[in-house]
């Protein structure tokens, strides 16, 4: 009996590879993955169960974190499919899933699929000139952790791209309902290229140490891998207003770009497309 | 019409996505990108065909970087599939032949897959802790270009791991032949995880700057993503009489390693792989 652990792309339910979809017909039980990117939310799932003909369970942040024991235990006795946006190791807790798996003795096979740290390559940055990738994540007034502000720096120095990854806040509770105990939740929250734009001016303000500046020039991306993907470069100034649309977002901080990788960002420059 | 550029993972030919096979089965022709990274050769053409149910035309490094005219002269009137292992944007030359497409104003699709770029994730090492990648390439009595060392001593230096892309080398002429304007090819030859060690510790014993040494830890993996996948960790000394196998072969240089990576290390390490 075999934990298929398969990704789904980052597109629609035909972004799952056909051998995927050959261990999801097969698999007595198919859980989604559900808060580390998921977007469309019940529109998304009905569509891949229709597709699947298959009923979806979903695996929510506390199913996962909580070690996923009844979908363990049943990988014992049965095929099942754990569905992950994207590529299953976008993210540390599925490394996790996948180790206690094998401590379990239960086999394990992994169907990987695009995700977002490979797929950015359309926009005509090499990704053997990206350095370290950074997550910008949401802004409080009492929280802005600006851990990021050192890589970037770095990756500039030496010439380096910066992927950023941006935002997402699913299932998450208030403060209020945390204390209280409530489990409900604040409806999903995901970070555009204006507010990672205008974090990234606010702490080179505070930091002043040049790691960038308003002008250098950027990357915003929205709906990488799907048909109405958009690409637009221009400074971090000039991407600040730019309507990106329905998430999710990706930005990229350009380090040095090589010819070709210069002409993708005078084809994609914000100036061309207001003609 | 279309040119669809269709990624093709890195298994075998059930590794296409659904939405890509239903492009390449409404395509007039379908080419297949045949020189950066084709392994099985022509049985794995034939596995595609059959597959497919379709003829395919081999794109060979002349083909391409020639400017596929004909190809891209056909996709102003059919719609036409140009297939790529890994992910379509893994080698300049398809980002190059995009920037061709759109000067003609031929639509482009692109179907992302996985390509070794994100797919290394499955050693355990987290995809945002690596820095720039780097390539090695097949060392000379006469040349042993060294420029991957910066960039490795860069990556260690702030603790990020390095993805080492191991050369290949298909369809190229011997100096013989190529002066003599004879077409004949050289077998194919696929770098393996124990000559990019060597290779390694080579440049490290020429530069003497520290920036890794023979107890540095490592990662050796072989055909990731296929079903012998084989990950074997260890120090680049131990990596060196490691059998790895049939290519391809890719190799990392670990920088610090957070626990749960470290779990991993010791997972896959050449001394439980002996008992």
């Amino acid at each position: 009996m075999v934990l298929y652990i398969i990704g789904l792309g980052l597109g629609d339910e035909k972004d799952i590879t056909v051998k995927g979809l050959e261990y999801v017909k097969k698999s007595k039980k198919v859980y989604l993955e559900f808060y580390t990117s998921l977007l469309g939310g019940s529109m998304y799932i009905d569509k891949l169960q229709t597709f699947y003909e298959k009923e979806i369970i979903l695996a929510d942040r506390e199913m996962v974190e909580s070690g996923c024991e009844e979908m363990l235990e049943l990988s014992k006795t049965e095929d099942i499919s754990f569905l992950v946006v994207g590529d299953p190791f976008g993210a540390t807790t599925h490394t996790d899933l996948m180790m206690r798996a094998k401590e379990l003795n239960i086999e394990v096979k992994v169907v990987h699929n695009a995700s977002i740290m490979n797929a950015i390559g359309c926009c005509g940055l090499q990704l053997y000139s990206f350095g370290q990738t950074i997550s910008m994540v949401f802004f409080s007034e009492t929280s802005k952790p600006d851990s990021f502000y050192d890589r970037v720096k770095i990756n500039r120095q030496y010439g380096m791209h910066t992927l950023c990854l941006l935002d997402i806040k699913v299932k998450e509770q208030s403060i209020e309902n945390l204390l209280r105990g409530k489990k409900i939740y604040e409806p999903p929250r995901f970070m555009t290229v204006n507010q990672c734009c205008e974090q990234l001016l606010e702490i080179e303000e505070l930091r002043n140490e040049k790691a960038y500046d308003a002008n250098t020039e950027c990357f915003g991306m929205a709906r990488v891998g799907q048909d109405d993907q958009l690409i637009v470069s221009g400074t971090l100034q000039e991407l600040v207003s730019v309507d990106f649309g329905t998430p999710l977002h990706s930005f990229i901080i350009c380090g040095n770009m090589h010819f070709i990788e210069k002409d993708y960002y005078n084809l994609y420059n914000i100036k061309n497309l207001k003609k």
